[in-house]
């Protein structure tokens, strides 16, 4: 019997062009539609905004978050 | 004489589908039934609940929890 | 000369179906029946009870412990 | 079907001669022009300027910022 | 020329069945019989005493302890 | 098109026998002319001064300055 | 053009028998003979001295000290 499952590299590509939550370590976070990412969980965000504490810190239009960071990602 | 032994990723394998608590650094804590995982233990949770200092602060349909911070992971 | 020794994961081996303790960082600790275990020091343990400073504070029939934490683990 | 993404390291590559901003843990923030990357995000910034908490605290002909500090790179 | 040199495990390997003290990050210390290590530095200590801040908190027969943590061990 | 840029290791080469600063973590700083290095970004300087906080606490014919705690070097 | 270099495991093997300064992360130095070394940088000092914030806490006939800790060695 094979275990039906979803690996979390094929989620992330098919988050591709969807709004995604990125929660960083040291209660930052960032939201943005995913544009790319590497097997890292290096991401690449568009229309990215920055929030600390749940405050809008800095507006981008692009950002390479690295994925050493990254506590979650929810599509 | 061969000891039995159950190996860590064959018993997250087991789980799938099953409901699973995932312990994280910093004294967070998701609850969710488990999707997926790979071998760096990075996991993907469905109807995930994300819970700091045991209170509920964000649910969310899919959750990829990356391994790193994982302490420990029970089904 | 060879000198005779009992390298890290043998001595896991033959512990299996043993009682152990866990010491992790952040004076977790974790207590149970190991039941498996990779060349990571990931771990699977049975009938499990969680301390923080020597409080228990939860009981789980199964846990993967991640190897990541793990300051000892004594049978 | 491919779903067409954007590879992190594309990104930093297209990023060559442009202005980036580069946040690393610990409230540094460097700015300045990207010269030069490699696989590990380690960055060659010209004209760079180091902040901390927001204040300017050296200006740099040219700086080697190590990946490992990273937290994202805003092109 | 050849400079003569110990590597580090080669010394380790000498003091298999000797008494060592073990020099844990956070001011943890270890002390017991060296009976086994492996490439990373893991340790298997015989009739081991854990100690915290210079006082004995816990005794063992046998202790796994992880290389990670290791600041220095002296046979 | 292929994009011109300068790797962060051929930057460190072309500074050999030149004067860097050396920011590592927890605010240290290192001055000395660089000697060499290897591609983990550990260095050797001549003539080296650490200071912390801004402040010369050691002078150093030489010192092996590992690339594990490195923040950025500049030329 | 070859620009002329130490590399910084050329410069351990040159200070093979010599004292050395070997500073720590947490603000832990070790001052000793220098007796071998590995590709780690973990490292074998004989006649070894503890320091902690400049005070001698221990004196060590031989120590074997992880290369992970370490910040700087200066022959």
């Amino acid at each position: 019997m094979v275990t039906q499952m979803r690996k979390p590299l094929s989620v992330l590509n098919q988050s591709i062009n969807s709004h995604v939550i990125v929660e960083l370590k040291a209660r930052r976070e960032y939201r943005g539609v995913l544009d790319g990412y590497d097997p890292h969980m290096n991401l690449v965000l568009k229309n990215a905004e920055e929030l600390v504490n749940g405050e809008s810190v800095r507006k981008m239009d692009v950002a390479i978050v690295r994925g050493d960071n990254v506590i979650y990602i929810s599509p």
